[in-house]
């Protein structure tokens, strides 16, 4: 078929399955994002390999829809950096730090012990611990929020907590790209974290001297959707020069262009266009593309007690580590235990980790898989346990 | 440079170039996409040949922008059918269906007659023609609003011709690719017009009946951007099934998707993010890809003599026919006049219709090029006019 048919042919049924796929998970009780993983893993090498069919062979789908799930993941870690909210994580204090700090330590060791028993590589293991530690509370946050819980302490500390764990793996994961993208003696490694904090004091001093002043300036010139335009090349550059001037991963500076425009006046109208913009269709294509580059077969019998293994101890870091935290910030054993479970669920940090570590060629296409099944684990058992903590009856 | 970051790189600075060139076109007193254009010219192989830059060799950039581009087609002729006011059209009356009418029978005629003289066979004439006969009055809509006339009897009767242009050209867009597409004796052109017909018929049922319910329904449940989801899967399914089913051209089916959201109580919402998700960065995409796709060194100096050709034709040929529809339904003189200049300007529907002919390989690039200079002259020329004949001074 000509090219220019295959596509929207391919983006209408991707969209649609994706849509529909996250309503009926919801109707299950379930966040909708473990739908549209699933989906993906249906449409993709694992059960119907949708990109092979003979109506999209030839042309070039398969790259076009990478560049746009890529496109997916810049817009998403952007509204992630929109949302940060430092008030709030000021008021949250100690047990966010707390929970926050020991809910990445646990998983990033745990999961390099775990690795190494089972025959990965010292460099694999600090990767899978770091996809690990990325924690998305936004399907808790959705569960306390029915469960009428998220104004609690648990719930304030929740939400803290997941904005330090998300700042501290994108610069854990910053850190690591710069390093592994090189290599070599003393200097150079010097070199690469010189770089690495030149371009962040770099891109923090413009993203807050700079950015937030210009929307307001480009909403008065007669540029036909100039805020969003401004925003979206503003990403973008911000996305390019991260990896491109400052060798670290891309959405750091997805995640910093949206740690700017917070602080922009009219961030609550970029916050609601950019949702538009990422949700109708990038985004839906991000997370079903997932499942068109994992291959679920490609876990052997032998690959699945490695699986079930990882999922283990991806659970239990978490509880472990953010229960401690609670803990150490004097709340009760049941608190802190709520506190952990909320942010067991990974989700699409994770999930974006593992894409740029599977692009750059860090990680196998088996340990890719691995943290797929490790995120619709956590991400189903999640809401479940959180409403049996709770002891009230799922709808 | 890594594909995935060719890419971020390379869409903002074709956004932001396209955004920085429509201000600055609209600073100078001319329309935004004047600007748009010229910058596309700038950036393709005309002068910088930009997507031959090192930086963004290797890697599917080409591919990617141009189904990019493509659907910022599609985008933008389901808004032109969002936009379509039968009411107003009513209103309108007679001068804007004979303006209509006499406004697209004249430049197909003279675009061929001028075709054949310079050598094109009949087949190239009967297209070019049809290029020439898609009015864009938006620009002169523009122009009339800051002139304060757009109330008048001329300008209701612009904006109601300019409906009726649109869905004649692309009536006969359908019906010429349903022909050519194809071709054969007798059976075979009935049969390829019986199928366009049983398409059209089944799209304006279906988007008369069932999806003006859709996007109430939707909004209901919990879908995130649900609506702008289901009315991104029904245009680019439109767009498709027009091409694969019914043999015409894939804008065929985008515009009748936008004619059946026009009816759905939520229009309005849809009308507003549609144009976020459009003009943000999908369209401005389009209008720099022709620039990128056009190349006007391949205009010799003899070919100039005939792109000078065509821009007398597109522009005598327009006034024309309208100010004879315009003098048939009783306008004065001056007024024909006016309503014939303010249909002179060409725009996105040419050039929509330029790229699915060139992208069909039924015109060469010559001709492509030719076209372009055309939009680019009467874009430039119309609101000149326009201001003289209303003997105003240009801001």
């Amino acid at each position: 078929m000509d090219p220019l048919l295959q596509f929207p042919l391919a983006l209408a049924l991707i969209v649609l399955a994706a849509k529909a796929s996250g309503y009926l998970s919801i109707r299950l009780g379930q966040p909708a994002v473990l739908g549209e993983l699933l989906i993906g893993l249906i449409l993709g090498p694992t059960v119907l390999n949708m990109l092979h069919w003979p109506i999209f062979a030839g042309g070039h789908l398969g790259e076009t829809l990478r560049y746009l799930a890529h496109l997916g993941v810049l817009f998403l870690m952007f509204i992630a950096g929109l949302e940060v909210d430092m008030e709030s994580l000021r008021r949250a204090g100690r047990p966010a730090i707390w929970a926050g700090v020991l809910g990445v330590l646990f998983p990033i060791a745990m999961g390099l012990g775990v690795s190494l028993l089972f025959g990965f590589t010292w460099l694999e293991g600090m990767l899978i611990g770091l996809m690990l530690a990325a924690t998305s509370v936004s399907i808790s946050a959705q569960t306390m929020i029915e469960l009428g819980v998220l104004r609690s302490r648990v719930g304030v500390a929740l939400l803290g907590a997941a904005v330090v764990d998300d700042i501290l793996v994108i610069m854990l994961l910053a850190i690591s790209t710069a390093l592994m993208n090189e290599g070599g003696g003393f200097w150079h490694i010097l070199w690469v974290l010189v770089r690495m904090f030149l371009f962040l004091a770099l891109a923090i001093w413009v993203g807050a001297r700079l950015v937030p002043r210009l929307p307001v300036r480009v909403e008065r010139l007669p540029i036909s959707e100039g805020v969003m335009a401004l925003v979206v090349v503003t990403v973008l550059f911000f996305a390019w020069a991260a990896e491109a001037l400052g060798g670290v991963a891309a959405i750091t500076g997805a995640f910093l262009a949206g740690l700017a425009f917070a602080r922009s006046p009219l961030h609550q109208h970029i916050r609601d266009r950019m949702h538009t913009l990422a949700y109708t269709w990038v985004v839906p294509i991000f997370f079903v593309h997932i499942g068109l580059e994992a291959n679920a077969r490609s876990i052997s019998l032998s690959g699945l007690g490695c699986a079930l293994a990882l999922i283990g101890t991806a659970m239990l870091s978490k509880v472990i580590g953010c229960g401690l935290g609670g803990l150490a910030s004097g709340f009760s054993f049941i608190e802190a235990l709520c506190l952990g479970v909320g942010m067991m669920s990974r989700g699409e940090v994770g999930l974006i980790v593992a894409s740029v570590e599977l692009e750059s060629g860090l990680i196998t296409q088996q340990i890719f898989a691995d943290v797929v099944l490790v995120v619709l684990a956590t991400t189903l058992v999640t809401p479940i346990l959180l409403r049996l903590l709770y002891r009230k009856p799922a709808r």
